[in-house]
C-alpha cells in the first residue's frame, strides 16, 4: 500500500527511529513503535472498523510485521486512553507476548482488562497517573494530562538521549471540563521551555475551523429534552463516553425519572466507571431494566448502545421491534452521538423505523447533543504556539487531516522541511533536534474475520466483492479419465444471481461441445478443461447476460 | 414491504383515486397514479439508487404492478423536472407501452429524449410551459412555475370534478432566482382561494429549520476560489445543474479563464441546456477538453461528473490518475455539491486521493459551495398559509421527512386527520372534499441489475449478501446411482473463505461417512444426500470456524 518502498540505514547509535504502524491515513488502529539503543517502546494498539468494501471484515489490525521478531525488545506499551482504535488491538499483541507491560491510567487500563479478559488474558498492568515520570529502558516517559471523549486520558513526553518526543494520543481543549480535568497547557508550556524536538499530535479535526464547543452546552440541552418529553426516553451513545452519559443521569434525576442501562458494552464500562469513581450515580437513580417496565413511562430514561445504528446494538433492534422494550407513541429517543462516516444509512434506518413506531427523534441534525471529542484548528493552534516544537508528525487522521494539521504548523511558524506528512510504516529518525524520513517500510491491512487474523487477504476480498455485487456460477462435469469424454454433466448451479437455472439449458450443450473438441485434441488435465468450460460460459454470460459474475468450473474425474 | 396490505373497494363514479407508487418513504423512484372515471393519468416515473445492502442492484424502479394491466387506460405521463428520480424510469414504462405521452417543460423533454434515445425509443411528447392548461381525459392540468436545482421545473393542478389535486414535485422558493423564474406563489394563491383539496408536497427538507440559502449566494465564493486559484481549477457538480455551471462559467470568463465540460452526462446535458437557452456561454469561454491542454494552468477551469465519488466519473478516476488530466500540485478542486448519505466513504476517498497528489479540495464542508434544491421547513409554511389546502398528502421523503412535513401542515393549521401519512400503494380516494386511505397495495422493489428488470428478487440479494461477507464452500460428490455408494469426492472448493482449501482434508472423511451411513439405510436421493452434505459440513465450518459461509452442496450421479 505504501508508495515507495525503501529500506531505513541500521540504527545508529544515539537515534531515535519513530515508525507508525497504523492511524496515519484513516481513522483507527493507532499504533507507534520508539526505538532507541536495541530497544522498542510501544505507544498505542488499536483497532481500524472496515469499511463498505471490506466485506466479512471484523476489525483491522496494525501490521505487526516490522516488530514480529523485536517482541523480546519492547520495554512496554503505552496506552494513552481507552478507546477501541488505541487499546483494540492490545489481544492480539499479547497473544503474540503475554507478559508485555501495559502503562496507562487507571480507567483505561481497567476498560483493556476487562476486554482482555473477555480473551482469557491476564496482563501486566503498572497504572500511570498525570505529572508521573516512569523510565523504561532508555525512554524517560513523562504522562500529561489531556482532556478527550472519554475520562483519564494522557499524552506521554519521551525523552531519550536524542531528543523529546510528545505523543498527544487524541485530546481537545475543553476549557470547562465535566470533571475539571483540563488537558494541562502548563505542562505543555513547561516541555516547550525544555523543548519538544518532535511533537506527534491528534489531526482529526484539524480541518475543522474554529474551536470544539463545551461538552457542557449539552447538558442543558438534554435536560430540556428529557424535562418536555411526555413518556419513555432512550438515549443512545457511544459505550465509552462516560461524561456524556454523566449528563444523561443528572438530567433523569433532576427530573424524577430513574435509569437503566441497555447494551452488554454499556453496562460493562458504566459498572467500571462507577467503581473507579468516574461516574457519579445520584442516589436511587439506577434501576435494572427489566424492574424499569413497571414505572410509568414518565418516570424513566433507558440509556443505550447502538447510536451508530450497529445492527445488532440495541438501538437498532428496538427500531425493529427485536427487543424487550419497544418504542411507541409518545416516546423520546436521543442519539447523543457522532454520525462516523460510512453510518449514515444504518443510522437514518434506525431514526426511519423509530419516527414510524411514533417516536420522536432528536439528533444532532436538529439538536445540540453531541460535541467532537478531537481539537478543532483554533486548538491546535494554541499547542503549536506554547510548544513551538522543533518538528512536527501529524498523526492520527486521513491523509486531508494530516495535511490539515501540517499547514496549521507551518502557519504557527514550524518550517515546511520540519512537518512531516507520513504514511503507515514511514520511518522517522531523530537526532540532534532533526527529524528525517529515512525509509518507508510496507504495511498492509491485517484482517480479523471470525476466528482467523491475517488470513483473509485483499484477493480473498476482491472475491467476496464479486460474490456479493454478481454471485457465482458454478458448473460440473464429470469427465472419464482415460478418454476425456463427459460422463455426468454439465450440470450449472448459481446463486445470487438474478435468472433461473433453467436459462442455463442453450450453454450446456456449447459447453459440452467445447469439451470434446478439447477431448479430442488430447487434453485430459483437469485444470485445462476446466479452463475451456471457464471460457466458453464466461464469454456466453458476459454477451448474452451482460454480467460478469464469478465462474467457478469443477472437471472432476470418474 | 408496506404493512397492512388490504384491497380498495372498487372506484365509485365521481371520486378521484391517488395511488404513490414511489416516493413515499425513500429518496427516489418518484412515480403517482392518478384515477378517475376509468382513466389513469401518471405523474413523474423516477429511479431510486441501490444502497449498500441491494450489492450489484444497478437502478430501483416503481412497482408498475398495479398499472400493468392498465396501460391502455392512460391518458399521460407528466413530468415535473428532468431529475432522474423523476424521470429515470420513463424507459422503461414505455417499454412495455411505447406511445404513452409525455408532457413536460421544453427541458425535462428534452433531457428524457436524450436517455431514451440511448434505449433507442422515441416517444411521443407534448411540451407545455408554466400557465398552459391543457384536458387529459378527465383530467384537467394546469401548469405552474416552481423553482428547483434544475431550471423549468413545474408544479401540476389537477381538476376533476372530484376536486383540485396539487402536486409541486420537487420544489423549492429562491426569491432571487439566476433565471428569475419564481415559484409562482400569486397561482399558489389563486389556487388556494379556487379551493385545493388535496396538497401533494415536497418533503425532503421539512425536517430542516428556516430556509434554503439563495443559489446566486454561492457564486461569489466560486468567484473568490477560482480567482485565487494558482494553477488549475476541476469543479465537480451534478450535470444537471445548469444554474450551478452557469455560475462556474461566469465564475471563470470574469478571471480569464476558458472552460471545459468533461463527463458524459455533463458534456450531453450542458450541450442541451445551451441549445435550448438555459444555459448562456459567454463568448470564446468554451473549449474543448484536450484543447485545453495547451493553455496556462491559471487559464482553465475544468467542469466535471463525479462529485459523489462515484467509481467510474471523471472525478474519481483524475484521483486514481486514471484519466488524462491528472490533478497535481498547486491545482484547485471545488465540490459544488451536496454529499447524498451512503456516499460519504467514496467521497471523501477521492478528496483524500485528491489532496495526496497536492490539490486544494474545496467543498461544502469547508465552504458555502452548495445549496439544497428543496424547500425547508419555513418554506413550507408559506405554502401551507398560501394554499391552506383542505388535504396533505407529504410526498417526496424518507419516513422522517414525511413526518416532519405533516406536523408543518398542522401546525400551519391542517387538522391532523386530514394530513396523511402514506407509503407506497397507499390508496387514497378524493371526494366532496375529503381525502381517506381506502387500501394499501403490496409494492415492491424492482431491481435491474445488467440487462433484466425485475428478475433479481429479495432472496437473491440476501444471497449475495452472505456470499460478500462470508464467501461460500462448494462440496461435489459423485455417487453411484444405484448403490449410493461415493464414486468420486467429497472435493471441497472455497472461495472468499479465509482458509486454504487444506482446512478442509480433516472434514472430508466425515461427509464420506454421513454419506456412507445414508446409503445404507437406503437415501438415494440427490437431493436428500446434498442435505446430508450440507448439515456435516455447515456444523463443521460452524463450530471449527465460527462461520457461516454460504454451503453449495453438489451431489450427483454417475
Amino acid at each position: 500500500m505504501p508508495t515507495n518502498v525503501y529500506d531505513p540505514p541500521a540504527l545508529e547509535s544515539g537515534t531515535l527511529r519513530v515508525i507508525p504502524l497504523g492511524g496515519l491515513g484513516e481513522i483507527g488502529r493507532n499504533m507507534t513503535v520508539f526505538e532507541y539503543d536495541g530497544k522498542l517502546l510501544i505507544v498505542d494498539c488499536g483497532v481500524l472498523f472496515p469499511e463498505e468494501n471490506q466485506p466479512g471484515v471484523d476489525l483491522i489490525l496494525p501490521d505487526f510485521e516490522p516488530i514480529k521478531d523485536r517482541l523480546d525488545d519492547i520495554v512496554g506499551v503505552v496506552l494513552t486512553h481507552g478507546h477501541e482504535d488505541h487499546i483494540g488491538a492490545v489481544p492480539y499483541l499479547l497473544k503474540r507476548k503475554g507478559d508485555l507491560p501495559l502503562l496507562g491510567s487507571g480507567l483505561t487500563l481497567a476498560l483493556v482488562e476487562a476486554k482482555l479478559k473477555e480473551h482469557r488474558i491476564k496482563p501486566y498492568t503498572m497504572t500511570v497517573a498525570e505529572g508521573q515520570r516512569e523510565q523504561l529502558g532508555p525512554f524517560d516517559l513523562e504522562f500529561i494530562a489531556v482532556n478527550h471523549s472519554i475520562p483519564d486520558a494522557l499524552a506521554v513526553a519521551i525523552r531519550t538521549p536524542a531528543g523529546m518526543v510528545l505523543a498527544t494520543g487524541d485530546f481537545k481543549m475543553d476549557q470547562l471540563p465535566l470533571d475539571g480535568r483540563l488537558t494541562d497547557l502548563r505542562a505543555f508550556a513547561r516541555l516547550g521551555e525544555e523543548g519538544v524536538d518532535l511533537f506527534m499530535v491528534d489531526s482529526t479535526n484539524a480541518d475543522v475551523p474554529g474551536f470544539t464547543p463545551l461538552e457542557r452546552s449539552i447538558g442543558p440541552v438534554l435536560d430540556q429534552v428529557i424535562g418536555k418529553a411526555p413518556r419513555r426516553v432512550i438515549v443512545a451513545s457511544f459505550s465509552s463516553h462516560i461524561h456524556r452519559v454523566q449528563q444523561v443521569l443528572d438530567a433523569a434525576a433532576a427530573h424524577g425519572r430513574r435509569l437503566a442501562f441497555l447494551g452488554r458494552s454499556m453496562v460493562r464500562n458504566m459498572t467500571i466507571a462507577e467503581d473507579l469513581g468516574y461516574l457519579h450515580v445520584p442516589d436511587g437513580v439506577l434501576i435494572d431494566y427489566k424492574k424499569a417496565k413497571d414505572l410509568p413511562d414518565d418516570q424513566i430514561v433507558y440509556m443505550s448502545t447502538g447510536s451508530q445504528g450497529e445492527p445488532m446494538a440495541v438501538l437498532s433492534r428496538m427500531a425493529n421491534l427485536d427487543h424487550a422494550i419497544e418504542p411507541g407513541e409518545g416516546d423520546t429517543v436521543i442519539l447523543a452521538s457522532s454520525l462516523i462516516p460510512g453510518n449514515e444509512n444504518a443510522v437514518y434506518r434506525v431514526i426511519d423505523g423509530l419516527t414510524k413506531l411514533g417516536a420522536t427523534v432528536v439528533h444532532k441534525g436538529n439538536a445540540k447533543v453531541h460535541v467532537s471529542g478531537h481539537a478543532a484548528a483554533g486548538e491546535l493552534l494554541y499547542c503549536y504556539n506554547i510548544l513551538t516544537p522543533r518538528n512536527v508528525l501529524p498523526i492520527h487522521g486521513e491523509y486531508r487531516h494530516l495535511m490539515a494539521n501540517a499547514k496549521l504548523a507551518q502557519e504557527s511558524g514550524v518550517p515546511a522541511e520540519r512537518t512531516i506528512l507520513g504514511e503507515n510504516g514511514t520511518v522517522v529518525d531523530l537526532k540532534d533536534g532533526v527529524a528525517k524520513v529515512t525509509g518507508q517500510l510496507d504495511i498492509g491491512f491485517v484482517y480479523v474475520d471470525g476466528s482467523t487474523v491475517g488470513e483473509i487477504t485483499d484477493a480473498d476480498l476482491k472475491d467476496r466483492r464479486i460474490l456479493g455485487e454478481e454471485g457465482f456460477i458454478s458448473v460440473i462435469v464429470v469427465v472419464d479419465a482415460s478418454t476425456g469424454k463427459i460422463v455426468t454433466g454439465p450440470e450449472i448451479h448459481a446463486r445470487g444471481f438474478a435468472e433461473a437455472d433453467a436459462v442455463f439449458d442453450s450453454v450446456k450443450p456449447k459447453i459440452a461441445a467445447a469439451l470434446a473438441e478439447a477431448a479430442e485434441s488430447g487434453v485430459r488435465d483437469t485444470h485445462a478443461l476446466s479452463q475451456v468450460v471457464r471460457r466458453t460460459i464466461g464469454r456466453w454470460v458476459n454477451q448474452r447476460l451482460r454480467r460478469r459474475p464469478m465462474i467457478v468450473p469443477l472437471v472432476i474425474e470418474a
